[in-house]
């Protein structure tokens, strides 16, 4: 059971993911149907459609006079053509109406002249420019049309979707439920955060980084606390994670002493148990990822960095597949200039923390000097990450790459 | 007070902005202590200074055999030397002493030998790599120093800073209290979602929308309702939302049938009132910014684009000052080429619907035609603002321009 010269064999990131997802069958979300005001960020269970054309009516963009197009045929600053001002149900020849922004274009109009080119005198109004049919009108449907599709399964609920479905009458919508992720660190080192620690200890971290990393996503962390590194008890946590969650993410024990403590819990706890274990992937190369009774584990590492990597590259794609999105939600990206280069390593992709700043309207990234291997500061000190891939040994200082945001950029001068 | 003939004079976004700020006089915010798992995306209102080195004791980085560096000099595959292996306190001369990853360095070693380059042959140890003082091991305080400040007034929360407190023994953290908004939508047009409709009603849309978008940035919006278009209710309204509030954002009647309703409210109910009104902003001219007993108002069209940019403009970098932050936080940005041109106004700023897509590793912003000039799903179809700045006409095809991202960004092939 112990392995106590690494791994025999790093599998691909890419096929890893594959050979998990291909055991995993993951669900449809459950669907729950909450109120607009707390649909922000949730995730849509089903499209919706339009109930009824938006806007409603034929309405005024402007603020003006509603006319007959015709009747301004030639009209100019010099050649201003007369109307007689009506209030009567229905715009008849050469009448004008006075309309506010978003009214219903009265009867017998089929355009507004904005306020601004004309001229009130006498009871009367001069209009001093020539409007076209539907000018400045917006028109029934020319938002959304009924029937259209406004609103697609799988999407992150903005301010905006939500003010379209009200726009459209809708006062509730269908999101996923959250799937709830059972988080559990063990580690006989590990002191809960806030007690007193002595000796050895160090506090535990991961745990509730995990449990922010999963509610960022809109999943619902579950906490299952700090296992001592007992096959026991970390079991018995495990199957309590299990039975009441959709999914496990553990921290630590992937390689204690020389034992695959949690690797080796999972596999005793049901079929097919691990599915890879010792990745292509650095740092993050302990991360083991199985499945248990169909439900998905993520076995992390627990070095604060390999864990922050092994769940952005294992963890958020199961989620958003859990919350039922089509692919991983992309993270904010940009492509930015490497001020010095960084070595990755051949075979292995690498997650490098950079510094993006933007400087005279370009994207810098300034790889974070990692004073200590887990060092949970570089991801404070950092906003991003730049990928080295599989074929690639490293990157060169000047290069333009892609770096992946998790934290906000600034401008630099 | 009737204003038929649109605004003498527009103010300029940034002069509107240092002259509002300048009557605000905004306090720090309010201070809670949550704990950590209470703490993601909130603002933090203290620094915090690390109460001890991170991390606590030198370690290993490695699994592996902690050694006396010097004892390695000259080893190599071809040339071993061979180490008595000790589990007693102090690791003495040419003794290794088996360590994992994380654990404390034992007295005596200042240097860790990796598994993979030992051999245990009959109870004694091959070392086959020279080690320098120090290698593979974590030292006291590398990540972070005792006394360092590891987190700053006015940040938003990560997981990743969570993580960090809780590594120095952090158990809760100090928050700026999030600022009440309170949110009002006017307009005798209006119906609330999901109720039934008549005639010439629309339903309102642009509430739920700011309500989120003062959610998002970390707000707890208050609703005031829906006021009809008179002056009395609007004022009964306004007054509730000063007293229970620290600020008050409204929506329409920012000229209505030709009067502006909502600034003639607001100046007739303290001093200083209407601080701008009319801006050289497009869209969202009609905007108006106040201040009501040292608090702020603003003052939006019912237009929802033009509530949207009022928003992002005035509303946006006001909640970040009422959260302690020390500028406005930067939505994502990305540079991309503008694959057609879009007219501008010269003298106004002009916020451009666009969306950005990635494409062989460019960043395209495609305008997005605005069927409707007040068009919500310009907002769900687009992911990004081009702002187009006053001394510019408009911009060019092929032009490469920063983007203001508020929505994914996917790839396209």
């Amino acid at each position: 059971m112990a392995r106590l010269k690494g791994f025999q064999k790093l599998t691909l990131v890419d096929d890893a993911l594959q050979k998990w997802f291909n055991v995993l069958q993951i669900k449809k979300p459950r669907e729950s149907t909450v109120p607009l005001n707390d649909a922000l960020n949730r995730v849509s269970a089903a499209d919706v459609i339009a109930k009824e054309d938006l806007p409603r009516f034929d309405k005024s963009a402007v603020d003006g006079y509603a006319v007959k197009s015709q009747d301004t045929t030639g009209a100019s600053q010099f050649k201003p053509i007369t109307f007689q001002i009506t209030e009567s149900e229905e715009v008849g020849a050469k009448e004008a109406w006075q309309i506010w922004t978003g009214n219903p274009l009265p009867k017998g109009a089929n355009a507004v002249v904005m306020i601004e080119h004309t001229k009130k005198t006498d009871g009367k109004l001069e209009v001093r420019i020539q409007v076209a049919t539907g000018g400045n009108v917006s028109k029934k449907g020319e938002d959304v049309k009924k029937a259209e599709k406004i609103l697609q399964a799988g999407t992150r609920l903005t301010p905006y979707h939500l003010a379209l479905l009200a726009a459209l009458g809708n006062s509730e919508v269908k999101v996923a439920e959250k799937p709830r992720i059972a988080i559990l660190a063990t580690g006989n080192e590990l002191a809960e955060a806030g007690s007193k620690t002595s000796g050895n200890q160090i506090f535990d971290s991961n745990r509730i980084m995990l449990t922010a990393m999963s509610r960022e996503l809109g999943a619902e962390p579950v906490d299952l606390g700090i296992a001592k590194d007992d096959l026991a008890e970390i079991a018995e946590k495990l199957k309590t994670g299990l039975r009441d969650c959709d999914a496990v993410i553990t921290t630590g024990g992937t390689s204690v002493g020389g034992l695959d403590l949690v690797p080796d819990v999972v596999n005793n706890s049901g079929k097919p148990g691990v599915v890879v274990h010792g990745l292509a992937l650095r740092p993050a190369m302990p991360t083991a990822v199985a499945a248990l009774d169909g439900k998905p584990v993520v076995v992390l590492s627990g070095n604060p960095i390999a864990a922050v990597i092994g769940f952005e590259v294992f963890a958020r794609p199961l989620i958003c597949k859990m919350l039922g999105m089509s692919g991983e939600e992309p993270r904010p990206t940009v492509n930015a200039v490497m001020t010095r280069k960084v070595a990755g390593a051949l075979g292995r992709r690498t997650f490098v923390r950079v510094r993006v700043t933007r400087k005279n309207g370009e994207f810098l990234a300034e790889p974070i000097s990692a004073r200590g291997s887990g060092a949970i500061s570089t991801m404070t000190r950092g906003n991003g990450f730049v990928i080295v891939p599989e074929n690639r040994g490293g990157v060169t200082e000047g290069e333009v790459l892609l770096v992946r945001l998790f934290g906000n950029v600034e401008e630099v001068s």
